[in-house]
């Protein structure tokens, strides 16, 4: 049920075109996946989602496991009917959230002991248990259980670490139950280590997955650093499967990706800055709260058609978010999104028309790279 | 521009049918008026608001005159244009704000001088001052300044608050600029007794409005006492005028009121108790955060055709409540607004097939009163 096919490679760069096939439908890349951690792109109806013609969208296995937990979601009939979207979800590991608890988690060869954010009851992750949860979750891409070292680590952290790592992602391959309906990807690690990186990306292949992601990377890193990374990684990677970058959102880090040979990439950015007020436009990011704003009655985004831009002012918006009113969140939360999936769609048109490392030129100027 | 039309006269009590002609739009009575506060129904569009068939929407002065200040909405072309909602608005006039900030105001002959709940900052609001605000704003119907008196309070307390209302209300209809395009309701006083309640509505009818609401009512007192003032109140206000009950939005009062010859009803009661998970069914009313409903995957009310409730279950919006989840809030807003719409719509065809008194019974039944 699970097929990339490779539409188009670009002449210019590593860019490409391609359409993942999903139990619950089609997704065009290069895409940017919106995240819904707890089983709610927050502030966002399912019915809204689909307007913005968002194509696939994120669940965080660790938060879902905690609560409402992975039986309850299984006893609803799966996360899909759970929450009330029928398109394509890819779920996390939870690997990366139970890393990222600090003293509150002890890593051990068989998996992770850890204690949860919310009421420090103790938990145990494995890559079996990751897996068991995701298939109970029945999302349409699943992620290995891996460890994301942190930015930066020494060569010797980071190399046991991608080890480790890759013995986990054969046991996760293993104990996969539903692959004719779930397809699991594999996670390249390595840190900012040339060597290992090139030798998580052999590993990980050898085990052999419908897909490949790239984790480790927007740790913290500069952005320099990170499409060094991309560069000699993504060769390692073969054409025929669809490559995935964690944690990436940003407009810039997005066109870096893409350029680089990058099919899919997720991240909380948008939403999260939407609801502070933070709006992505064509001439740069804005803070609506900001005393400029007062009288100013243009849209957020004068060449933004989406339904915010093209029924409230800047005025009224910033009024919203000073009042802390709900659908100050919700207008914003629709804008971002609109923007980065409206940002993915021209891209892909670039890379067919081979116009894409211009269109990147005017968007970094326009933006203000 | 504003009519009234009484359409029928129930057999059965003092329950009538009407319709109220504005500006932007037709309003069939009697109406249930969700509340928009801070220019925006709390949590909603007015897309939404729209599709659940609300007619009429209420703002409030006070906070609008504070944040972000009735100049600026003047300037955005008036609070229908700032807000992107054309349909009928109604506006009150702060006073109720205002009496409500205990030692934050004083009141005097000529008006209220007060500091601001949010800064402290000073203002003074005079019968004359919140004609001028809400002719900025540009409502629909709009209130006089009255004094709300609280409950209990003494006679003599009682009496002085209402003749000084019956003042303010020749002010305000003296200052009133907008008289074609603005409706002005006078505001009957009086508190719980009967012959001041009596006195206030003959002098404020003598005044002359095109529509009466009654206020101080729904202050704390119990539903027999509101039942008893409302039912002589009303026999002193002309039958070709709209009777507006300011404050009354639990299932009960509305029932209670409209059998009394109640009109039209505001309060922010569906909208708040929606956004701490409380929902109204046709069985009574659920907090949606108690376990029993952890693995209930039945809809919030069985009976009901509203989205939340065709298209989510008890259990998954548990879970959003739990993670305070904004979707949560939407969910439980739409459905509460759609409750009480419906309610009233289905009043209104009770009172046409001369079956009000025994839907109400039913009504009481089920829901447990």
């Amino acid at each position: 049920m699970f097929k990339f096919e490779l539409i188009k490679e670009s002449k210019e760069c590593k860019a490409r075109l391609g359409k993942i096939r999903t139990p619950h439908g089609d997704i065009e890349t290069p895409i940017f996946m919106p995240v819904g951690t707890k089983a709610t792109v927050k502030a966002m109806t399912p019915g809204e989602m689909k307007e913005l013609e968002a194509q696939i969208i994120l669940g965080n296995t660790y938060h879902l496991y905690l609560r409402p937990g992975h039986e309850l979601i299984k006893e609803a009939g799966g996360l899909h009917k759970f929450m009330n979207w029928d398109g394509p979800i890819l779920t996390d590991s939870g690997g990366f959230q139970v890393f990222s608890l600090g003293d509150l988690r002890r890593i051990k060869e068989e998996g992770v002991e850890f204690r949860s954010h919310i009421d420090g009851s103790k938990h145990f992750i494995s890559p079996e248990k990751a897996i068991e949860i995701q298939n109970y979750l029945g999302s349409d891409i699943m992620m290995v259980f891996d460890e994301c070292a942190p930015y930066p680590a020494s060569y010797e952290y980071v190399k046991n670490s991608m080890e480790r790592t890759t013995r986990w992602a054969k046991r996760c391959k293993d104990h996969h139950k539903n692959t004719e309906s779930q397809a699991l990807f594999g996670i390249v690690q390595g840190g900012m280590y040339k060597d290992l990186r090139i030798e998580s990306a052999k590993q990980i292949t050898d085990i052999g997955f419908p897909g490949y992601a790239i984790g480790g990377l927007s740790v913290g890193e500069p952005r320099d650093l990170m499409c060094e990374v991309l560069d000699y990684t993504v060769d390692y990677l073969p054409k025929g499967k669809p490559r995935y970058l964690m944690g990436v959102g940003s407009p810039d880090y997005l066109f870096e990706a893409v350029e680089r040979g990058i099919d899919m990439a997720d991240c909380v950015l948008p939403t999260r800055i939407a609801r502070h007020g933070a709006f992505m436009t064509s001439k740069g990011q804005i803070t609506i709260k900001n005393a400029k704003f007062r009288k100013d009655f243009k849209p957020i985004d004068e060449n933004c058609q989406c339904y915010t831009c093209k029924n409230y002012s800047r005025a009224y918006i910033r009024h919203l978010f000073r009042e802390k009113e709900i659908l100050g969140a919700r207008l914003a939360t629709i804008h971002n999104l609109f923007f980065l999936i409206n940002l993915m769609k021209s891209i892909r048109i670039s890379i067919m028309e081979n116009n894409f490392i211009n269109f990147k030129k005017e968007f970094y100027k326009n933006y203000g790279y």
